[in-house]
């Protein structure tokens, strides 16, 4: 059989996506693996039976990122792909696991065939990319890009209260392999688009030629609490009022600005919190996300002017932490057009776009050429129980991964000048 | 000594409402007394000592209101005073106390005196007047003045899911005496303003006309969890966006339809509340007052009319319950004459006004003549730690509740027609 005929096991690929989604399952189709936490720990274990089964080399590293190798012909660094095994608190069985379990996939399927590359071939799943409970997102793949100290990350602490170098160790995974990693020859994150334009154009396989800049910041609101019935309209300093305008502010920011600016108020406190006191104190986050940092930078620029216009006309003060920012970045060209070229060979409809969602190859893409297959989530539906790509489409995906990985592990067929170069984004 | 030359003792006064502030102190100067937690219950305990230290006759009702009563030369109906001693999670300690502790120093003074009045005088604290951990407030008063059942306000579940009558007889507050209870006499509340209106314009005394109406409401709005960063903006059904609209929406209508009108959110809760998740879910309250019913009624049907609007916009759904409704209540002008009367006789300005917030006289005015008085409240400032009344003030109302109920314990120096008729409002 020519490698170019090689293709994967949608079944075997979705019993695994099953399996790996039973671990955390919430009972109404999503799942809840916060980083970390003990159904991580359970998520962790089974992939690394999984990775140690196809006869893997599989390492863990200070931060907790795992790297399963499958040795080439040849030394050298590995064409890697990967994603993260974590969920936010009501997620779905295929953000992240798919990148991950495709990876095993691709490899199994090599395996099956009995076909060795020249280069080797790494599978990663990178620790909290989520951010819900640490804050960064990407925090593994951060780390493992040199771009956070792990001593820094380790003394990160979570909503609850955790410090992450802690529970990194209760869970067992808390490696030997230093930090930063080594880098791939490049890297390839199969995932879902997490958005509705693939489903809305009805194409199957987005070539990402980059991802959106993020801006997450915590505000504070302190005003002052007070009797609901007795204070005239005038006289208060209502921290609930403030942060529910401001939420309302930052929605009228994106549309004005529209094309690819976001804005999200997701996470939002009052104290005391009770139907008849007036809030004397508002904790919420805002989250701006565009693909080009000039526009960022206007976004933030204008909500911070917008809060310190409702806060002075109210009377409360306000501080603000910075919980995530990162610049928008560009994939490599010559990994765009290999996604699109291998899908096309493969009979796909495509498109290219960019990620509206964080990625850990964003991270990656500091170290070497990187990029992204993305396939549809049906109404763009993500982060959520309901989450669903067909069968058909991760099909589709895992055979784009499977095709470019072996591409790009012989590199007498690749158009990069000869060696793997940092890539500055 | 002649009686109207009678005057409490303010350091008393003090000293009780210091020790009764003690318990569940939240040691900022405030107090967390939620009704029936072990804190309101050593509170009731402190209480019920001192009535029965003062001679009082002691009983508890079904719904745990505690009357103590002071023999007259004559029987019948007494005359009546009192308050709560429940307070809201970050309360003050004069609020509510003041009426209690403010009737037992008129009695003290009486004692001391050797006075014994015609009329019998009663002291009572109602249960849960806060509303803050079962709505509806005022909740033992409605069930003493026969509005609310005792079957139905038995069965009431708190905010942390605990059933009212479970937690009245934990607490060992569930009385013998029947609901309703038997009607006063006539009924008179000492009370902190808990606003602003007397301190702003210099008064010591405020003769209080009647109470705002209230209308609680708990929305629950229904959209899409969804992914902040890949969900373009036009294509969200954003639970946290409609309640933060919402509240801005209130404000502005408070503020439009000025006057009495507020409207306050107090209230709110997102699911699942993360930073990059569109919220699918937000539980909150609203409440409305008004002075005017009909006012109040186009303040609920306005509200309602932009609910409407903001979800339809959205693509989310909502449901409401109801939480409270208590129609605004004119107090009995025999009452508020009286009070005026006896302020200005004992050399104290003095203001008729309304009352923002809700009060037990309200339900008490079903049964009997009843009215408050007021003392001013620094800042305007209640259901917050620095809630404060000065020495000087709070004697000056202790006063004007003593001057009030000796003349109403003596029928013959009142203008009522004889006997106490029901007043309805």
């Amino acid at each position: 059989m020519q490698r170019h005929d090689l293709r994967v096991d949608i079944d075997r690929l979705t019993a695994r996506l099953d399996e790996l989604g039973a671990v955390g399952s919430t009972g109404d189709g999503g799942c809840a693996r916060l980083a970390l936490t003990d159904d991580d720990r359970a998520g962790r274990d089974l992939v690394v039976t999984w990775m140690t089964d196809l006869g893997m080399d599989v390492s863990v590293d200070e931060i907790g990122n795992v790297v399963a190798v499958r040795a080439g012909s040849e030394d050298g660094p590995p064409v890697m792909c990967g994603s993260h095994i974590d969920t936010v608190a009501t997620g779905g069985i295929y953000d992240g696991n798919l990148g991950v379990l495709g990876g095993l996939e691709v490899v199994e399927t090599l395996e099956s065939a009995g076909v060795v590359t020249k280069r080797p071939l790494a599978v990663a799943f990178f620790t909290d990319e989520e951010g819900s409970r640490f804050a960064p997102d990407m925090l593994g793949s951060l780390v493992y890009s040199g771009a956070l100290s792990i001593e820094e990350a380790l003394d990160v602490v979570a909503t609850d209260g955790a410090r992450l170098g802690d529970e990194l160790g209760r869970i067992g995974y808390q490696g030997p392999t230093p930090c930063p990693g080594i880098a791939p020859y490049a890297y390839i994150e199969l995932h879902i688009e997490q958005g509705p334009v693939l489903e809305t154009h009805g194409e199957t396989i987005g070539a990402v030629t980059g991802v959106q800049g993020i801006s997450w910041q915590e505000l504070t609101i302190q005003g002052q609490s007070n009797h609901a019935g007795t204070t005239p309209m005038s006289y208060r300093h209502d921290a609930g009022f403030v942060a529910a305008s401001i939420a309302v502010r930052a929605r009228e920011l994106a549309r004005r600005m529209g094309a690819d600016q976001v804005a999200t108020v997701g996470r939002l406190q009052l104290s005391p919190n009770l139907v008849n006191v007036v809030a004397s104190k508002a904790t919420f986050t805002v989250d701006l996300r565009n693909t080009v940092e000039k526009l960022l930078q206007y976004a933030e620029a204008e909500l911070s002017r917008q809060v310190d216009e409702v806060c002075r006309s109210e009377g409360v003060s306000c501080s603000s932490r910075r919980l995530a920012r990162f610049e928008p970045v560009e994939f490599d060209s010559r990994i765009v057009d290999l996604v699109e070229r291998t899908a096309s060979r493969l009979g796909h409809s495509t498109r290219r776009l960019p990620s509206g969602a964080g990625h850990d190859a964003q991270m990656l893409a500091r170290m070497c050429p990187s990029g992204m297959v993305f396939v549809p989530s049906v109404g763009g539906i993500s982060h959520n129980p309901k989450e669903f790509t067909s069968a058909e489409h991760l099909e589709a995906g895992a055979n784009v991964l499977l095709g470019a990985m072996l591409e790009l592990a012989e590199s007498d067929v690749l158009h990069f000048d000869g060696e793997c170069e940092a890539v500055a984004h």
